[in-house]
C-alpha cells in the first residue's frame, strides 16, 4: 500500500534556510502574523491532514472514480468527509483576505499546504484548488457586492468554485469560444453554451458551486478581444443560503487516463443567470491572474508526482532482493542484494529526488515572488512581476515534464510490479500525464517563454534572471567548495544568453524559428534554472556543514544530490542546445500531404 | 474512433528496397517458396485481417478487459472469434516446420505479420505471440514425441502456449526461483509452485494451453544452474484430443495499467504433471532461444506504438483548428489554422514517424539475421548470431523507450483530448508502458549490451556492427547527396568506439562503472544504430530519385524524414555521451540510509 509522508525537513530547508522565509515575511507589509512558530504549526497540521486523511483516499479515488447519475456526481468514498474536515480546519481561508473571512496569510504558505495536499492526493486537491482560482479571480475583479455574496462563501469553504474556459472546439485558442451571454433588464445575463473539461464542475462536497465562465456579449468583437467573464452559480444565492437552481448542469463526466477521483465535467449552460465580473470584453485579461496562479499550481503537480514517486520507490528498492551487486555481495545473508545497490536503480531514485527537491526550490521561490507581487512596494513588485512572468512557464512545463519522467521511474524501479495497479506506481504516471496538457501544454508554455517573455522583451526578462545567477556565481567565485557548481553554472548562464541571441537573430528572418526552438529552449532553461537552485541549496548545505551541525548527514546528502544533478541531469542541456540550433527547416520542409502514403 | 491502416508501402520499402529481401531469400536454403508474389499476397492478407478484424477490437479489449470467474477467464468481446479466424487463415503455422504442419516460411515474414497484428491490437497479438515462443522452444529442445503431441497442435493453432518464468519474488533474477518438479516413476514430473505475470495463462480461445515452465529438480544446484524446463499442459493430451484436467489453474488476473485485453495470470501449479524438455538443469540455456525471440518481439511493440501513435495523431493534427501559424494564416477561410502548421506539432509527428520507420529498418534487419541463424551456412550463421546478439538489447530497449515517447507525443498532439479515453491515445501510452518492463527491463538490456555483449567480447561484437557502418560510409564517401548523413555517421561511429574504450578502461578499475554507464550507452547506441538505418533508407531513396520514379513524393519524404532524424533526434547522443562519461561516483556515493530524512 503506497504511502505519503510530508517531507517537513525538506520543506523547512528550502523555505527557512535557502529562501530565508523569516526575512522574507518580515520585509513584507501584512505578513506580520507569519511568524516562524505559526508557520511551523500550520505546516505540521497540514502534514497530518495530508498524511492521515487524504493519502489513504488516493488509491480509492482512482479505483472508484466519480459516478454520474442524472446530472448528479458522487465523489469517491471518503472524499466528501475529507472536504468537511478541510473546511472545519479552516484551510480554504488560509491565504485569503480577512475582509471576507480569510486568515490573510501569504500565498507562499498556501503553496506549502497545496504541495502536501496535492502530493497526498492530487485528484482530491483539485477541488479546493479550483476554488482557490475562483477566489483569486473574485478577489481581483469582483465588485464589493460580488465579494460579499460569493467570495465569503468560497473562503469559508461552504461553496466551491470552478473555472469554465474550454469548449469542445477550443482549448488553447480561446479566441474561438462561442458561449454567449445575453444582457437582461435587471443587469444580469443569460449564459448559454457548452464547456468541457471543467474540473470539479459538479460534485457532492458542497452546497453550491460558483462557476467563473468565459463568454461573449452579443456585440462583442471576434477573437480574444470579445471575451467577458461571468459568475454563474449552480444555485442562486439567497440571503447567504442557496435558493433556486440555475440553468447550468453537468451533462456527463469524461472517462480519463487518470485523476479519476476528480470530476471532469461537460457543463451545459442553458440560459443560466450570470453576472459580469470585470470590464466587458476584457475577460481574457482578467483571466491572466487566474492562469498564472493555475500554472504555478500545475508546476506543483510536477513536484508532487516526483516526490510521491521517490517516496514510494525508495522502500521497494531497499526491500526487493534481485541479483548481486557487480562489485560483490552486499547482503551476503540474503538470497540476493536489494536492488538499491545497482547503479541504474540509484540513478532513477536520485533523478526523482533531484527533481523533487530542486523543483521545490524553484516553486517556493516563485511563491515568494507571488507574495511580493501582492504586497511589496512598487519597485520590488515590478521586479517580482517580471521575474515571475519569466519563471512561470519554465516552472509549469519543465517541472511537469520531469515530474512525469520521475513518475515513470517509479514504475521502472518496481519492474513488472510497477505495471500492476495495487502498488500505485502506475496511477502516479496516469495522474501525472495531465499536467503537461492542462493550463497550457508544454508547447504553449514554450512559446510563451521564448516568444512572449524573452524575445518580445528583447531578452530583458531573461537578463533579470541570469543577472541573479551571475551575482550568485560572483559571490562564490572564491569559494573552493562551490567550484564544481559555480563553474558549470557560469558557463551555462553565458550560453543561455548566447543561444537566445542566435535564435532571436534567426527569428528576425523567419518566425517559424521561434516555434521550432521553443520546446528545447524551455527544457534547456529548466535544467539551468534548477542548476541555480541546486547550487543555492549546495551553498547553504556547505555553509551549515562548515559551521558545524548535528544534522551532518542531512546536509551532506544535499551536497551529494547536487553533485548528482550537475553530473547526470544537467548534461541534458547539451542535446537541447544542439537541437535548438538546428533550426526550423527540418520541421517545416515536409509537405502536409507527404507525412503518410 | 482510432484506426489502423497497415503501412504496406513502408513495409515494402524496407523489406524489398532497403533490405533486398528477394536476394536475401534467394540465398537462403529452404526459402525457395518465399517469392516476391507470395510474400506480397501474405502481407496483404495479414493487413486485411489486422485492419478489419483486430483493429476494431483494440479499444473494446481495453474497456472490457478480461474477466475472471472461478478459475475461468473470459476474453473481451470478439477476441475468441478473431482467434478462430486467425486459425482458419492458417496464420499460426506461417513460420513453422512443415514436419509439424507449418508452412515453413522464414521468420522474417512472420515478423511483418506480427508487426501488423501487434500494431492493430497488441493485447490480442500477445495470445498467438506467446504460442509462438512456446513453439520455438519445443521445436528447438523437444523430443520427436513431444513435438508430435504438442507442437503440431500449437502450429495448427488448436492449442495455445505460454512461457512460465516469473515468480512473486523473482523476475530478473531467475536463479531465485522455487517452483519444484518431483520425478515420478513413469518418467513424468509433479510440478508445484506459483508463477506470476503469465500472459495468456488462461483464456477461452483454445481447447488447451501448453505451459512451458521453469522449475527445479529436487537435487538441483542452487541458482541459475539448477533450473530445468518442463511442458505442463492444462489438459492432458489424449490421442490428439484433450483428456483430463491437469493440476494447474489460474488463481487470479492482475489489474494492470494497460494491455487489458490480454489475460495476465497468476498460475498455481499444484502437483501438475509435467515433462522435462531439454537437458536437466540446463533450462535457462534452453530459454535463451525463447528470450531472444521474445526480446525482438517486444522491440516490435516499440515500433507498434510509435506507428499507431503517428497514424492516429496525423489526421487530428490536420483537422484540429487552433491558433494561427506564426508566419500568417495558412487556412484563411477557417476560424484558425490546423495545428499541423505549428513547428512543435510537426516535431512530435516527425518524431513518431522517424522512430517508427527507422525502427522498422532495424527490426526487419534483425529478422533477416534470425533467418540466417536458422538457415545460413556455418560462417554466415556465426556472423549473424553475433550481430543479432549485439543488436537485440538495443532493439528491445531503445525501441520500446522511443515507442513510449512516441505514444506520449500522440497524447500531446491531442492536447486535453489526449487524456480522454475515447480517442484512444491514452490507451496507446498505457499499453506501451509494459514494453520497457517485460522480457528484461531497459536497465537489464543495457547491462546485457555493455557488460555481456560489448565488454566481455573485448568490443568485438560492437566492431562487427561499426564495421558495417564504416563500409557503408566508405562506399558513399564521394556521394555528395549523402554527405549530410555520412559525415555525422562517420563521426559518431568513431566516437562510439572511443566511448566504449573509455568506459571499458574505467570498468577495469571499478565494475560499478559498467552499471553507471549502461543505460546511456544503450540509448546512445540506439540513436547511432537508427542513424545508420536512416542513412541506408536515405541512400535508397536518393538512388531511386536519381533513376527517376513516379513515386517522387514518397522517396522525397524519406529524405526529409532522414534529415529530420539527423537534425533533431540524433543530437540526443550529445547528452548521453556526456552523462556516460560522468562516471559512477555521483551514483554510488549516497549512503543507502541518507536518501531520505
Amino acid at each position: 500500500m503506497p504511502e505519503y509522508k510530508a517531507p517537513i525537513r525538506e520543506i523547512q530547508f528550502v523555505m527557512n534556510e535557502v529562501l530565508e522565509s523569516e526575512k522574507h515575511y518580515a520585509n513584507l507589509p501584512g505578513c506580520e502574523d507569519a511568524t516562524p512558530d505559526m508557520i511551523s504549526a500550520i505546516i505540521e497540521e497540514g502534514a497530518k491532514f495530508s498524511e492521515r486523511v487524504l493519502s489513504p483516499l488516493n488509491q480509492i479515488g482512482d479505483q472508484e472514480g466519480c459516478q454520474f447519475n442524472d446530472g448528479e456526481v458522487t465523489t469517491p468514498t471518503g472524499f466528501k468527509e475529507a472536504y468537511q474536515q478541510y473546511v472545519e480546519g479552516g484551510w480554504p481561508s488560509l491565504a485569503h483576505d480577512p475582509a471576507h473571512g480569510g486568515q490573510g496569510l501569504p500565498e507562499s504558505i498556501g503553496t506549502v499546504i497545496s504541495e502536501m495536499v496535492g502530493t497526498a492526493n492530487w485528484s482530491w486537491g483539485m477541488y479546493p484548488g479550483l476554488s482557490h482560482g475562483a477566489m483569486n479571480t473574485l478577489q481581483e475583479h469582483g465588485t464589493d457586492e460580488q465579494k460579499e455574496i460569493y467570495l465569503t462563501k468560497l473562503v469559508s469553504g461552504e461553496w466551491t468554485g470552478t473555472m469554465c474556459l474550454t469548449e469542445p472546439h477550443c482549448g488553447t485558442d480561446l479566441g474561438l469560444l462561442r458561449t454567449k451571454a445575453e444582457p437582461q433588464a435587471d443587469g444580469s445575463y443569460k449564459v448559454s453554451g457548452t464547456k468541457i473539461f471543467i474540473s470539479a464542475g459538479e460534485h457532492d462536497m458542497a452546497d453550491n458551486i460558483i462557476h467563473i465562465v468565459l463568454a461573449r456579449l452579443p456585440d462583442a468583437p471576434a477573437g480574444t478581444k470579445g471575451i467577458s467573464l461571468f459568475i454563474v452559480p449552480k444555485f442562486m444565492p439567497e440571503n447567504g443560503a442557496v435558493g433556486s437552481r440555475n440553468g447550468v448542469a453537468c451533462g456527463s463526466l469524461e472517462h480519463k487516463m487518470g485523476i479519476h477521483g476528480n470530476s471532469t465535467c461537460v457543463m451545459n449552460f442553458d440560459g443560466a443567470t450570470g453576472y459580469l465580473i470585470g470590464p466587458a470584453n476584457k475577460g481574457l485579461n482578467c483571466m491572466f491572474t487566474f492562469m498564472n496562479t493555475a500554472r504555478l499550481g500545475t508546476a506543483l503537480q510536477g513536484l508532487a508526482h516526483a516526490e510521491w514517486g521517490f517516496q514510494n520507490s525508495l522502500p521497494y528498492a531497499k526491500d526487493r532482493l534481485q541479483m548481486r551487486s557487480l562489485t560483490g555481495k552486499k547482503n551476503p545473508e540474503g538470497a540476493a542484494d536489494p536492488i538499491i545497490v545497482h547503479p541504474a536503480v540509484r540513478n532513477m531514485l536520485l533523478t526523482q529526488k533531484a527533481f523533487a527537491e530542486g523543483g521545490r526550490g524553484l516553486i517556493y521561490f516563485c511563491a515568494q515572488l507571488v507574495d511580493k507581487t501582492k504586497l511589496a512596494d512598487t519597485k520590488e513588485k515590478a521586479e517580482a512581476d517580471a521575474l515571475l512572468a519569466f519563471l512561470t512557464p519554465i516552472a509549469k512545463a519543465f517541472l511537469t515534464e520531469v515530474g512525469f519522467e520521475s513518475a515513470n521511474h517509479g514504475v521502472q524501479v518496481y519492474g513488472g510490479h510497477g505495471f500492476i495497479a495495487e502498488w500505485g506506481m502506475e496511477q502516479n504516471v496516469r495522474d501525472a500525464r495531465i499536467s503537461m496538457l492542462y493550463e497550457g501544454t508544454t508547447q504553449i508554455q514554450a512559446l510563451d517563454l521564448l516568444g512572449r517573455k524573452v524575445l518580445m522583451t528583447q531578452g530583458d526578462s531573461l537578463k533579470g534572471f541570469t543577472k541573479m545567477i551571475h551575482i550568485f556565481c560572483k559571490e562564490n567565485a572564491d569559494n573552493d567548495a562551490m567550484k564544481p557548481f559555480i563553474e558549470p553554472l557560469v558557463a551555462l548562464n553565458k550560453e543561455w544568453g548566447e543561444l537566445t541571441m542566435v535564435i532571436g537573430a534567426k527569428a528576425m528572418q523567419d518566425r517559424e524559428e521561434v516555434g521550432a526552438a521553443a520546446v528545447d529552449y524551455l527544457m534547456y532553461s529548466g535544467y539551468v534554472t534548477l542548476a541555480y537552485f541546486w547550487a543555492r541549496m549546495a551553498h547553504k548545505a556547505q555553509e551549515v556543514l562548515d559551521q558545524g551541525t548535528d544534522e551532518e548527514n542531512f546536509y551532506k546528502a544535499k551536497l551529494t544530490t547536487a553533485r548528482f544533478y550537475f553530473a547526470r541531469l544537467l548534461p541534458r542541456t547539451r542535446s537541447h542546445a544542439e537541437i535548438m540550433k538546428s533550426g526550423a527547416e527540418s520541421l517545416m520542409e515536409m509537405d502536409e500531404e507527404h507525412f503518410i502514403f
